[in-house]
This record gives C-alpha cells, structure tokens and sequence, in this order.
C-alpha cells in the first residue's frame, strides 16, 4: 500500500512510521514547514516531495494531518487531486468543518485520540495508536467500502476505530476534552495568582493538582484553532458550568450539608458509572447483513449502532459477484448490544443474522 | 517515644506503622469505630485501648486523625486530659478552625499532603508520608520546643515539613485541591450527561480525561466537612473562576483568536512557572539566630519564613545553660533565600547569622 502524508507532524508520522512496520507500506510527504518535512524525512518514515501535488500523485490513501483551522481546504484541493478509488482521510480534532466542506464518497473525516505533549516529527512513533480509540465520521456521501477501507486500515495501525457522526463526536469532544482543557487552564492562573499573593511555592502535593493541570497551557498553535471550530459545542457547555458552579457555590454560603452531599454522591456515582464500570470486557459475536451495494449503506449503519452505543470492534463488506449487493459483516459485544444490534438493522430494512 | 493516635483510619494507622518502622516507636490508639480499631490493631500498627483517655494516658505525642468537622473539639479533650509536656498534633485537611479553636503552647496543627483513594487502616502502608509535603500551622501561641518536635518527628517519618499559617494554609489548600475536586465533579457530571445524550460509552481517552477526574466523588464522609470548614476560601475562588470562565466563553462567541491565544499563553506560563521550573533543586545552608526561650518566637520566626516564600528545610533549637535564651539553627535554600531570610530574621530584631 502507497501512502500520503499531508503534515508531517507528530500524528503525520507516527501513521508512516506505523504503516511501514506493521504493513510493510511506504509513504510519501509533503509539508509546508521546510524543517518539518526533513525531520520527517530523518526519522526514514517517509519520502519527501516537492508539493502537495507529488505527495499524493501515486497515493491508495492520503491522510491529511494539517491545524484544524486548514482542513477543510486541504481536504478539498487532495480531493481534487486524487483519483476516484483513493481514500482521503484526516486527523482533525474537530470535524463538522472537514467533514461539511468535503462531502465526497472517497472521503472519511477521523481522529485518532492519541497525542504526546511534545509534538514533532522527532517525537513520532510507530505504536503511538496501539489501542487508541480512533473516531471515524462518514457520512451518507461515504463510500461503504471506503469506510471499510479506513476502518481495517486503522485496526491494521493498532487502534480501535469507532464511527459516529460528525456532530456527536464534537460534542462528546468538547466534553472529555475541551472542556478539561479549559478547565486545566483555569486552575493554574488560578493557582499561580493564590501561591504568587500568599509567598509559598507549589507543594509536592502529591499528583492530583499535577494530575488536574497536566493539559493546561498545551500550544496555542494547535488549540487556538480547537477552541474556535468547536465554540459552539464548547460555549453550551460552559454555560453549564458555569450554572453549575454557581449552585455549589450557594449550597456552600447557606452551609447545606445534605445538598452540598448530594452533589458530591453524583459526581461519585458518575465516576463509578464512567470510569470504572465503563472499562468492558468484550466479548464480541458478528452479525451478517445483507445489503444494497450503494454508497452510504455502510456509513449509515455504522453511524446507527454508534448512536445507540454499539461499540462496533470490526466490519467487513463483501460485495456480491453481481455488485448489486454485498454482505457485511459486524463485530459487536454479545448479548445484549448484539441483539439491539440486530434489532436496530432490521427496522432500516435489511435482512440481518447473527452469524 | 510513645505515641497516641486518635482515630485509626489510613492516615493515623499509616503514622503508627512509619514510627514503629523508622523510629522503633510504639503507639496506643482509639477509635470511636469498633472495626477501624480492631483493623488498625490487627495491621500490629497499635495497641488498641478502651478510651480515648486511656490511648493518651501514657503518650509523649498525640496525633489526632479524626474528621476535619470533630477535630476541634477531639483536640480540645486531649488537650485536657495530657500534662505540660505532650506534643499534640492533628492531620486535618482544613486547619483554621482547630487550630483557632485551640490556642495552647502544646498544640501544632499539621496538615499531610498524602492520601490514597481507598481509606482505612487495611491500606495503611509505612511509607505513605515518604518525601511529601506535611504543613505545620503554629500560632504566637505554641511552644518553640514543640514545633521542633513535631517538624523533627515529621522529618523522620520520611516527610517534607513546611510551616506556614492556617490562613495561608487553607487559601493555598483551597486553590491546589479543593477547586480541583469541585472541577473532577464537574467535569464527570457533565460528561454523564453528554455521553448518556449521545448513547456512547466513554472513549478510550488516554489519560486526560481520566487524569482530570481522577478524585471525582471523593468520599462524601471526609469531603462535605473539608467544603464546609474552607466553605468561605472555596467561595472566593468560584466567584474568581466562574467570571473567568464567562470571560473565556466571551472570547469564543466574538470568534476572538487574540484574545483566546492570550489566555492560552498565560495557563502554558504559569504551567511552567508552577509545574516545569518550580521543582527546586536544593542546597541548603544553614542559619544561626539567637532568641529569648519564650513561647511562640520561633513560631513567628518559621511563619515568616513560610509567609516569604522561603523554603524552611529543617530547623533546631538549642536552650542555653540559662533557659532564659536559646539558639535556633534553620536550614534554608542557599543564596537568595537564605540572604531574604537573615534579613527578615534581623527585621524581627533578633541576632542572626550564617553559620
């Protein structure tokens, strides 16, 4: 397999670097940033070229790894490069943008949520997907087979695909990631001006404010541009909080032991319920539909049993010797998600077995 | 040296079990829970007695680990019941209201910046105070032979004593962890209720998400005390924060890029600032200042210090033959802080030097 990569950044090269040793494929890179393309080029994850043009001429799939602010752009000129079979994917953390400005059957908005805080090629490194969850958000414009494509594709480099649509991924994002982001941010202004008035230094406090600001401050070069694609989601939430705040602080002035208790006993339920329940243990069965080979037939199951918390582990399509239909087969956890599963097929009008 | 420790969950249990191990110590205890005494007792930590009067009939040092809302009045009884020789100390997470609550030349209140997520004298452990910070908040009012004590004794179970006010004390506490609980609550209540919305599980995030939520819900027995106690300190910051916070969501809904960028750039300074430069490299000198023996002067002494910022490192009194005067030796950070801290000291009016 030939692929581009568009950004050679941390994310850009950690995929080349991925796809050289786990597949054996080689990748070509363009980058507009002179020095980034030659780290890139050191590390030997993949072969430079001279513009976005070259990078892509011989490319089966081209990720796109450029600031959020620039993908959608981007997308759209790799687009009208490449030819109608090649993949064109992307690794924006926001992706309503990318995904409403390129609805095209060859195109996949994703985001691997995986990261370093250093970023570079010089810190990029073939297993930085090993179990991450990577989201893909088709649309009904999707080619299913490219969806499939993305989907093994990313298996292949170690991390767990998981499709949604555009609009829940920026929400959800803006909740287990934005938001901590500001919040993180908050706490050390915060903390600097509290230790700065009072005269004392940090505390060896053990790891929980460590823990608590770990995020705080990450460049602006990337979350400036974070912020702004996903205000919207990011400003409901805030005035949220802000209410939120706003009653613990009136519970505390009128000294309501049992409300201020209350408050607390969610937020531990919460806790239990998100973050240590929530670790499944997956025990998965495959589910056979048949299908009408036409674009977004894919997609849109996907995007269903995401919908309704399916967490879909595997997918194959196979297209049936008239190409007229094909079959596809889904891996999701036994039980009771399977049998939703099954139900939720079945009411958009296939025929669906487990297998 | 015998100890008492009032109250035998994790941290009193863990206390017991550091002196027995680093100070060859032995220790009665009491607790008004019959099971938490049987644990402590079969952890070999203490010898269980049948009172809180017989636990501190035959101690040297009384260590109070009971909930931050009894602490002043538990304090009050030892107090009451120990001769004119006994070090009483306590380790609540709040320390206004008991040390203000007990203004006697025998008490010290401390603070230990350690814990652990699950309590109890089960996983008490000897070296849970190992180099972590443990605050001690004199007043005018304690003896300088017992705040040498407790600093010396604190020292040898492993940990970093630090001597600051109360006032100090619970600004710096509310501002390092209390905000962060509040925000770990927030922050997995808010993400229940999108994730419930949007019927996904919660992604595999890597550590962000999990690191800013890790002390969500922390137990309501010991937290809705520790809010109340700080309710006004906590109160101040969450009217600072939550303009902040529509401060920032203002930036969002006028698309500022500037100003976002500005506010970023601040949280990624005071992040260094805090975080990156502010683990200090010591090397300490020591100081030499002569003193009256009277109660509370090196108390006022090591408050100034802390007040200063100055990092109080380890500290000695030496009585002379007359007891009428004494020497005190600290042990500061060399170079600019030892130079503030001659000049404070001198301030004071007292005879100082480097040794």
């Amino acid at each position: 397999m030939r692929l581009a990569i568009v950004g050679t950044g941390l994310i850009g090269c950690s995929v080349a670097l991925a796809a050289r040793e786990k597949l054996g494929a080689g990748a070509t890179g363009w980058d507009p940033d002179p020095d980034s393309l030659a780290a890139a080029a050191e590390r030997g994850a993949l072969t430079p070229t001279a513009s976005l043009a070259d990078a892509v001429a011989q490319a089966e799939v081209v990720f796109v790894a450029a600031p959020v602010a620039e993908l959608g752009q981007i997308v759209e000129q790799v687009l009208s490069l490449v030819g109608p079979d090649v993949l064109v994917t992307d690794v924006g953390s926001v992706k309503r943008g990318v995904v409403n400005a390129n609805r095209d059957p060859r195109f996949v908005g994703g985001h691997p949520l995986a990261g370093r805080e250093i970023g570079g090629a010089a810190h990029a490194q073939p297993d930085l997907f090993e179990g991450a969850t990577w989201y893909l958000t088709p649309t009904e414009t999707t080619a299913g087979v490219q969806l499939e494509r993305a989907f093994r594709l990313l298996t292949d480099l170690g991390a767990r695909p998981r499709v949604l649509s555009a609009e829940v991924h920026d929400q959800i994002l803006a909740t287990v990631s934005h938001l901590p982001h500001v919040f993180a941010n908050l706490l050390v202004t915060e903390a600097g001006a509290t230790l700065a008035a009072e005269g004392e230094p940090l505390p060896a406090i053990g790891p929980s404010f460590r823990d608590s600001t770990r995020v705080a401050g990450a460049p602006s070069s990337i979350w400036v541009d974070i912020y702004r694609a996903n205000s919207d989601a990011i400003v409901e939430r805030l005035r949220r909080v802000e209410a939120d705040l706003a009653k613990f602080r009136a519970m505390l002035e009128a000294d309501d032991s049992d409300a201020i208790k209350d408050w607390n006993e969610l937020a531990a339920a919460e806790h239990r319920r998100l973050l240590v329940e929530g670790l499944d243990s997956e025990k998965t069965t495959s589910i056979s539909v048949r299908v009408p080979n036409q674009s977004g037939v894919l997609a849109e199951i996907a995007l269903t049993l995401g919908g309704a918390g399916i967490d879909l582990t595997d997918l194959q399509l196979h297209p049936a010797a008239d190409r007229a239909t094909g079959t596809i087969v889904l891996w999701v956890p036994q039980g009771e998600q399977a049998e939703r599963a099954i139900g939720l097929i079945a009411e958009l009008g296939h025929s669906v077995s487990e297998v």
